[in-house]
């Protein structure tokens, strides 16, 4: 069984690294993919992003990160996924969620599922994370320490 | 008893046509209003989308196809409609719909009844449904038959 | 068009007035139904309830109270009602309405439509009055003038 | 991995086999744990239960019916179970499951995945099913043919 | 100032605790208020939990534990509070919190304020702690450690 | 103790100015903080939005208003203030809230409390007087009468 984890991760955070540790436990294999939109602008390039992760995720043997464009379920189709893995972190999320997860179902029969974030980090989101690094604030207890300074560097 | 169905239908989705016959059948005369935020800029013209509506919508003789600017409740006012119809997608939908019924109604007195979206329509949204056509992604599950083509055309 | 209003009315409080007035505006006829659960015990009778809106309700033609057992949309066909309304209080109460909404359309073919309850009552509840009462405090402001004194001898 | 689907199916429903087929393709083994609650009186014994899941769900070589008293933690463990399934109907079940999820992680390292229901059975629920069923109307659309009588002759 | 933070406490919780330090800096002083519903049957008696929250608190020179029966608001009236306050754990605790706040003003004057549960803790409810302890298992994570025997001598 | 109440008050309306009230009631010193992200234009200048809360509150002899860049908790540090009050309108506002709150306690120590919204303002928010107002709708019902005015002057 393989299985995608799509966000655009911009950037990641301790909530994107739980999310992968534990849905990795789950699947054969498990894509982590950074889909961008071409008509955003992005601070941290797709590249870096990419980077990022893979200095955090060393020790996953199948973990693998790969950047796409176009619709996520068409992405998840050509790597051969049948499900895609969502961390979600309250109510108002899943909301949101739901919703797409039907749609893609809908669109491509790929499965979606969810994982609850832990509590003592679900309040965390890349937005912002980006929001207290550009006021010049403390964004450790939010991100995975070995990528910190990339982060502070790349929104320079 | 006349009442008005406002939104910006961009573009109309088999959702908006599941609320529309609803309502029909509930009032003398129901006006379809879509309306224009004139700060904002669409790929879909004001009158393309009214001719998308008036293309599926013709075995209704009391459904009538209008645009405006201005405040919603203004144009209800000018139309002489005592109601405002919404559909409700989910709690969060609702969420959000009750304040906006709440301010409609001190402004002017108008009141807003909401149809429950049926289940297997509720995820679909104007803006997904732009968001898959633009990726190249198959919109025929979410918009009528009849004017499949003509969003595919007005968003090249 | 004939709707109906369903519900326990344990006991009627200036929500479910508000909500009977408003809908009363837009069908030809509105049942109030008092829907009996004949597992439950009620301290004030489904006559005693009755009357209590017969009270209040004397000046809409188009009103009328009605009890009954069994599934609400048995109910509603009986009476030739393709409508039911139900006011809603905020998005919680919602999230629970649209599933029944749903099941009973599936049931019935029935449709609900929601009213919005209005903000400065929004928050009352007639579990709440009920407590309040029990425990001596003042239900004035959630109760219409006319049945004050009924609910309070009814709970003695 | 093995993963187990915990609840008390009182009924079993639509609902509940739609995630059970869609998770015993993510798992090597899944179980279906009734757990039964000795406080409370079922209409349906946890045995005619489990036999209603043996009907519907003989085709599946992976999947196990098992009954179980106590912490759902507990019997996952005993189970060899690293992961719960649960289906989450919308936003309201969420926040309900999040906060049980996480208990249950607190407890006992066991994680728990959600499933979305599928919008066109999403309102379907246990207590709804009984509720139609003792009224005399028809629970069809809700329950697998191959146990809707049981389930009547079950609560007469 | 004076404030009541009520509920029923059954038991108390870490949830409970951290409410309390955090308003006890909030004003002059704090009642803690177990609120006896007359009609109901606690495995552990008023007069215990009165003791559990003694045992905790007792460093914090403002704080008062009152056991009362009837309704919240004549009790903080009684103890002259202003204001109440609220322990909330997430969105669907605020939407019930919110319209009790409503209806409490309404009645009294009294106002109501609201500390967001420590995420880590967000998910302890003492029903649930109850239940843990009822089926033997590990209630040290929920609860402060001083009190941990007691409550489950009491449920015995 | 000091408080902070920080937004962006765009244009303050009727539901800060209740906010403000009652939060002033509870503490020594209460700072009412304009924060300006440095990335928007705003119709109204920050110091003309501080111009309006002081013709509005200058009988409240403990309220200061200020403007300030940067991040709310470090601004709230400067001034010397233990805690945050925010004011929240129903459910949907405090699942943000709760997240925000949970970061700020996070990055500073500094606590967030919670005002319920009164319901029968609890509908209006800045962006949606703005939105009347540039539309030739009445904002009247909406903000304090003193500043009716130079909202109106200000956005044309």
């Amino acid at each position: 069984m393989k299985a995608m984890f799509p966000g655009s991760f911009h950037p990641p955070t301790l909530g994107h690294m739980d999310i992968i540790r534990r849905a990795a436990g789950m699947f054969e294999k498990l894509y982590v993919a950074i889909l961008i939109n071409q008509e955003k602008q992005y601070l941290i390039s797709a590249d870096a992003r990419k980077a990022m992760f893979e200095k955090c995720l060393g020790d996953l043997d199948n973990v693998e990160v790969v950047t796409g464009t176009g619709l996520t379920v068409d992405l998840a189709r050509q790597l051969g996924c049948d499900f895609l893995v969502r961390g979600v972190r309250d109510a108002s999320d899943y909301a949101y969620e739901l919703k797409l997860a039907d749609i893609n179902r809908t669109l491509s029969g790929v499965d979606t599922l969810f994982l609850p974030a832990r509590p003592e980090i679900s309040s965390v989101a890349s937005s912002i994370v980006m929001d207290i690094a550009r006021h010049g604030g403390d964004i450790s207890p939010f991100v995975p320490t070995e990528i910190k300074d990339d982060i502070l560097s790349a929104i320079k």
